[in-house]
């Protein structure tokens, strides 16, 4: 049996574990206050090209996306998304459980658009009775989107400027960041994130980590007591360790750049032995993901050996399915994939 | 200066005043307890011929939206709305205050449809990841809707049916729930009403009442210790009699239909008038609100002598007004207009 | 039957009601825009003696601090109240529902302790662990307590100047405010109460309103789109003329104090009753809320004609019983008391 | 340097981590639905004798307390818990923030007492007005307590009982269940837990996990859809494998007892030299917490070279601090401890 169900089928990247073992005995103070987040705060920041980023680190993603939108907006704000966003459909609510509404917006092939957006934003502020409205007080996106696409340098700068001029913060779930940074398709870097965000954060579960999210706050935002705001949705490890030893390995000599890297050369491979076998893309994106149409028997038969993702229903004989590429994707994989499929 | 601005403009219905007046030294118990509020249960049953509904009152429509919905909604699940919906749209995210996701869908003039609340539904069961995602909980439709429009017997009837075969009660908000029963168009009637819905509310505040709107739960399904949960929403009104006598006094000799009779009789005159002028509707509804496209030069001068709502910028020279009759609007208020409109 | 049930037994004030009858047909604008309530806020002010203070207007007294302390609350912050504040024992919760803690301490006949106070306080910013729990954000108390007690100026002013020196709001329940400020034994004046506090409430629905509560921000510290805020609680009437008008006339010709001072010599004279009858107190106020102590059986047979408080049970054949006077209690009430009271 | 500064200064038991790295290719799918979950999950049924039990994992303490708590609860309840309950103190609002009370009684040790329930209990539903108050909901309780103190099997049995006769269900914190198990003066074992509660965590994070919680409903009383509000809290790991393969090595082979065993047996050497150098005791507990009264110089000087807790302060020259005992705790680290003291 083999595996391209999602990105986080395996456990954590064999450098992390060991980091993990060679640590182990070491006593350390709890919550996040070792040194060993402090030193993953210290190469995030180097990273990220911005020495004045406060860095903090959480579980899942989640778990971040309902922390960080909830401690940063007020009362009587709600966080822009697009309708395919994260937040909006597979969160299972967990922004409205932390009192705040999510404005859905039309979206492209999984991505916010600016016109919308802009259209949003004048017509809010026109409406002579946006008091008795949600005040939009935050623009979520994904990078990469949910359909694994991606924002150029173009869109996300005109995206920040355009929140920039309505004074409302530009976050990014970066759940996948490694995926689209490194995608031959991407023209941003991570220092241009940090630069048009005012908060985002950088995804250890899907890139190689068995858990934790690096949230990375660029304009001395981070809400104050974000500690005390933290624990009280229960979200503090009292073993802070456990993610700052990840995040510590994973920028210590570019891991996640390369845990990154060789997923996406898997899903190049893995894109050609699609289109070698002739199976109609729903969408083939630039990053990890890949999203196939198969017939249902196909379909059927080949789960006999595969795990894959069910996306959705195409027609009544066909179905979408998502095969992704993780740190842990091999040569044996594809190989084993590629003959699979010419037995179909 | 007349007014044509909401159907909220005035206070009570003069005999609701002079039943307050009469009561007033009464002493009686609090908290919805007393024999006013008991003896409008009465009379509201028995006009919804269902004897075994239970009813209870709050004091405005976004309150009432928010503590039935919330209070009838498991953790996990979330109401479904037309994008226009109130509760999507104009209660300042009261429901996801109150922890819970409004998930929106398309609409037709205002109107839920048939179709794409079943394909929502099914589509959902159908997802393999939907323990990610929010439950569908309850339907919510307004009658009529925020546009003034209708759902015929049969259209409530199958959405009825489509939620009872998916165990998901159906809410319908009732704000103006006298001025669909009484439209010319309508085919329905309050005890259609409560036989189709799970529960409902008959609206107060936009029907002469100072304030005031009566829940009714049709199916014994009204929430354990529904006046704690009440209390705590802070919508528990210590002189519950304020309640009690209005509702009480509505529903004594048919003076909620009374009310909304007049002001749809004053809405088809005020129909005529429009057309009579030439002005074009933008939506002309058969209701007690109306929707007319004004030049904007035509609609700064008229607002000099006629108050009228603001509904949305039609195109640079025009835009979209909304004009209410209600319980108060004269003969001489609609003469005044016709006569202002030909000065225009 | 006669009641001294509650403060709330009756409607409201012949004045109000007048009122609302005077100005039922004007055409006004909704939610709290209305001219009766911009007269209102100056009248206000002006008793205040605080012209840059900011009111609002809202129905009810758990509404008014559910909305005011968690719109002025940070996310990690509580409110401090002694164990026997409304919010912490009869408001079901409704602090909580909205999020946030009420740390309890100790009370002395209801009030608040300074000594307690700053003993919290201190150990609080003393514990190394302080970021682990709630911030103390604000402290409450009820004037008149909950047990009809009173502080004194000395007292209010070293709360707060204890809350000034720890940054904290000090928030003024003031459902019975009228009550406190005309009883004999009160040295405490409404500016004295403007001045000391950093928001506060004049209760309305206690004090002959049908409803309705004047919160006073006097520190310029109204919360940023406090009608938003409001709306999404569900607490914001369509009809703010009916807070408007009232507020506009129990601030007009001192009705709010007559109403007091009328409630205030009732009680004296219903205390002069218990004291001639024999009846102990458990707790004798300066306010008008008294509290006996009666034999069950003589509680039965006086509750045949009366209507009074049950408080708590005092002992196996005693209960503690409550007794309110208010704007409607009348001469004749007090006589036919006091004849039943000696026919026990 | 040594620490004792809590039970989880280091990272994972050797065995555990061992566990990580063989199972760490193995691809598994998502969430808590992966075989090592399912293994975890039947290991500790049988290690509770209650083969009907339902068990989940979550990462944290206070998560485990907030997810519990808020789905367990109808929206009118609270949880009581004594007022140095964890849920109550250290937890920085998280109840609260999922919208109930933690209706705080007094405590003895630590201990909630059975007789103040009792009262608690009788009073509320003997008060004519309980309907404006948080209904009491479940019975909270920790197992040691915060300060180290055990319950002993007639208190626990009490405590049930009591909750039984009120429809309360009966909510055991185990964050360091392990330690009370094999504390010499326990007379409780895990399938009494089981037997006597109605719902029970067994702490990973402080007895050995890198994190991780074993929740256990014991009476098939796990709310419907909880993976689903576990995912809305923010709570749900999708590396779910991270907390099985921790559970199921801890429920392999005895190891979870082992361990706790292994940090009594040192606390009770730790007891023996704190004994040894006439250090007195604040409170002498029979699990692995330990709560030393030290003069406050000696308490900077052995600061130097050991970590432990500050507890409170006592007086004016001298602190209460705690010393914990783990799995990590060695011959080593008491023999260096007791050379130091005998230094002061």
């Amino acid at each position: 049996m083999i595996s391209f169900e999602s990105d986080y089928i395996t456990g954590a990247h064999p450098r992390i574990l060991q980091r993990l073992v060679e640590t182990n005995l070491e006593p350390l103070t709890g919550y996040g206050t070792d040194l060993y987040c402090e030193s993953a705060r210290e190469k995030i920041k180097n990273a990220c090209e911005c020495p004045t980023a406060e860095v903090e680190f959480l579980a899942g993603g989640t778990q971040t996306n309902s922390v960080v939108i909830s401690t940063m907006l007020q009362d009587y704000e709600g966080v822009i998304a697009a309708k395919t966003g994260h937040i909006n459909y597979h969160e299972a609510g967990a922004i409205e459980f932390a009192g705040h509404k999510v404005i859905e917006l039309p979206h492209k092939e999984g991505k916010l658009q600016l016109d919308s957006l802009k259209q949003y934003l004048h017509d809010f502020y026109a409406d002579a009775n946006h008091e008795h409205m949600v005040f939009p007080g935050m623009v979520y996106l994904s990078y990469p989107t949910e359909y694994g696409t991606l924002y150029s340098r173009k869109e996300l700068t005109e995206l920040s400027e355009l929140c920039a001029s309505f004074h409302i913060p530009l976050f990014m779930d970066g759940a996948r960041l490694g995926y689209a940074l490194t995608s031959p398709e991407s023209d941003l870097t991570l220092p241009d994130i940090a630069r048009l965000c005012d908060v985002f954060y950088i995804g250890g579960t899907k890139a190689g980590a068995l858990c934790g999210e690096a949230i990375v706050f660029t304009r001395q935002n981070k809400p104050s007591h974000f500690m005390t705001s933290v624990k009280r949705r229960g979200a503090l490890l009292a073993k802070g360790r456990l993610l700052g030893v990840q995040f510590d390995t994973l920028f210590t000599n570019d891991l996640y750049f390369e845990i990154s890297r060789h997923a996406i050369t898997m899903a190049e491979k893995l894109k050609s032995i699609f289109h070698e076998k002739g199976c109609p893309f729903y969408l083939e994106s630039p990053t990890n993901q890949q999203f196939i149409i198969l017939e249902n028997m196909q379909m059927e038969k080949l789960r006999e050996h595969v795990r894959f993702g069910f996306w959705e229903k195409y027609d009544d004989s066909h179905t979408v399915v998502r095969f992704a590429t993780c740190w842990s994707t091999t040569e044996k994989d594809l190989n084993t994939l590629r003959q699979l499929l010419s037995e179909l």
